[in-house]
């Protein structure tokens, strides 16, 4: 089933109208439509916003349904690097049965786009890649997943990994990824022009996980910058967290975000409470594409979260100190249209053309959507009913 | 009815226990406990933790019950304040409904203990403090509600304030507030004067309001220090907020939070991710007594919160970057034991002699019953029933 008209529903809190879905795209959207043998779905007067967007998750990383986690960890980035592959083979982790736990209570909860990083260590080797990629066989149609090969344990500082890495494209990831070219790898030039080279042979595109703050992030990102041009890979290479951009300094900062704007470089926030993190509002003006994610939960790094986007906007709104409905909304579009765009997906909206991903939330408004996060009423997916009541209709290994 | 036998409960998630309570007090923990013609709950195996404290929050402020308010507010602190004080006067806000509200929402989710700040201002006089002063009344047993009396719209600005903070404590006010000396009222040598001739007068004590950040936030602090050893004042004087110790400059927070250890000036957080905040490891490493609120929610001010404390250490938390266990733990005491004794009340703990306020919730530690913030199972205040599965006994009005 491809085809949907959902009735009575109200487009980002406006007025009631149907929205009428065809070969899983939006043909129509008004009020009194009627299609002959399309299945009906009654949006008694909710508000109806686009499918939420978690562009940067690790869903192979969740302990979701085993016993609560009791987290030991050291306070360093190694240390929780480290436990987290121990761990691992201590509970003899089936990626494939965690990664469909933590999409289908995405899927509940609203999503129907993902961007995963997927750990690829000379450890487990591809096992990961091996175990997202059937999950996404598995629930093609109910929900999107976008696979970025990741070097969570360092890519100089493991020989073979690199190599891992290669083989990862080859069988099917849509992205490089990076983690922390100076901090993490002690070798930035190493460390991007590998993944620079293996991008560009596959014709793929970049996703890197940049922690580095200020002066150190700066150098990590103008390293990133140079290699763009040289490539001619504007609009191809996207930086999560980066958390420099966050920096106090406004005029070196602005300079970063000027570039981010000119080689089209996308940032995707996490938008964590104890961290500087790049400004929702100066990013947009800048006019840098900007999505946000759930980062991991329920892990061995963080017990927070849970895979809600919308209890995400909330925290987006928060941290960068939203309080006007109209802010609010930008938060929401950051969550769906916004996130979407920064993933190179521009048909996601909720609008005529746009694909058939819609959310019925419970709320007057959608300011009151965002903050109460109630459980959604409605998923449906390019025409697909995959949720309701705040559970997706295929059941969680 | 003030007696009561809690069984099969675990205190911070540990071993499985009764809880007996006598006259409103816990008198014996262990295994086995009973006692004739008392009632008995059972806490099911679940965890047991002490009523929730919510240390610093407005109960005069929300709109609870009225259809969502649509913020169009400008930037400014006194765009905010302007604002409310119109809404105010619009809407007729009903005081005492507005903070029965509030108060039994906070109930529901297992708040005990709550310090209120009650505007009092040149518009309404003491209305505020009447309303909220009959609902802590007719809340007596329920949760325990202490008041500072606020001067939100400013104190030297707006002649006839002073006066009628004296009236406030004259009535029955618990402590004098204060707001911003320098960034509000333009005067903070006659602000703090002020403020603490009237608590002087009536042998209370202060808890001010200081947004102010760095160097301003710290004159202000220091000006406060100035009149606690000039009158003796150590124990007395709070400060909310406090901004200004969470600025980068180590050397000059750790003068201020060692001369709030010196001086046992408590601090109370409500962690809003969007700002720098006082860490919560670093004043308790130093002794400084450390509470947290909810502050205002569902106001004039700003869409988020609903009440929940639990939610509150979950944010305290993250934004303090706690990820592992005990350091939940540490999270969970500053929103129980620890913020009832920057309220100075030192017997509020899940221990023999202690308030019986015990809150069963659910979780298999306490770091999941943080994390997920499930509706609270029971809520106890010092041994009366109060609230079951989330909400209070007493319906809202």
């Amino acid at each position: 089933m491809t085809d949907l008209l959902i009735t009575n529903a109200r487009p980002m809190g406006g007025a009631a109208v149907d929205i009428l879905i065809k070969d899983g795209v939006i043909t129509a959207i008004g009020r009194g439509l009627s299609a002959e043998n399309i299945p009906v779905e009654d949006g008694g007067g909710r508000i109806a916003i686009p499918g939420l967007v978690d562009a940067h998750t690790h869903l192979d990383k969740s302990l979701l349904g085993y016993p609560w986690y009791v987290n030991e960890v050291g306070p360093r980035l190694i240390d929780k690097i480290d436990n987290e592959r121990k761990v691992k083979r201590e509970y003899g982790l089936d990626v494939h049965v965690q990664s469909m736990r933590q999409s289908l209570q995405s899927v509940g909860y609203g999503t129907t786009l993902i961007r995963t990083h997927v750990d690829i260590d000379t450890d487990q080797g591809l096992a990961a890649l091996e175990g997202v990629t059937e999950t996404r066989r598995q629930l093609a149609g109910v929900v999107e997943i976008e696979i970025v090969a990741f070097p969570q344990s360092g890519l100089m500082r493991r020989p073979g990994t690199a190599e891992l890495l290669d083989k990862a494209m080859a069988m099917g990831a849509d992205l490089v990824g990076g983690l922390d070219p100076c901090g993490m790898d002690r070798d930035p030039k190493a460390h991007l022009d590998t993944i620079f080279t293996i991008a560009e042979k596959y014709g793929k595109g970049i996703d890197i996980h940049l922690h580095e703050g200020g002066a150190l992030g700066t150098f990590s990102m103008e390293m990133t910058f140079e290699r763009i041009r040289a490539l001619s890979m504007q609009g191809k290479v996207a930086v999560s967290h980066a958390f420099c951009l966050g920096d106090p300094d406004w005029n070196a900062t602005q300079a970063l975000i000027d570039t981010c704007a000119e080689l089209d470089v996308p940032i995707l926030t996490t938008a964590p409470p104890s961290r500087e993190v790049p400004s929702l509002r100066r990013l947009r003006s800048a006019g840098v594409r900007f999505g946000a994610g759930i980062d991991g939960f329920r892990d061995t790094w963080g017990p927070y979260g849970n895979g809600d986007m919308l209890e995400r906007a909330m925290l987006l709104g928060m941290k960068n100190n939203l309080r006007r409905d109209d802010e609010l909304l930008m938060a929401l579009d950051v969550c769906t249209t916004g996130g979407a765009i920064a993933m190179d997906r521009h048909a996601h909206a909720l609008e005529v053309g746009g694909r058939g991903d819609v959310v019925i939330v419970e709320g007057e408004s959608v300011g009151e959507a965002i903050v109460t996060h109630q459980p959604r009423k409605l998923v449906v997916t390019a025409g697909n009913v995959v949720a309701r009541d705040g559970a997706s209709l295929r059941a969680r290994p």
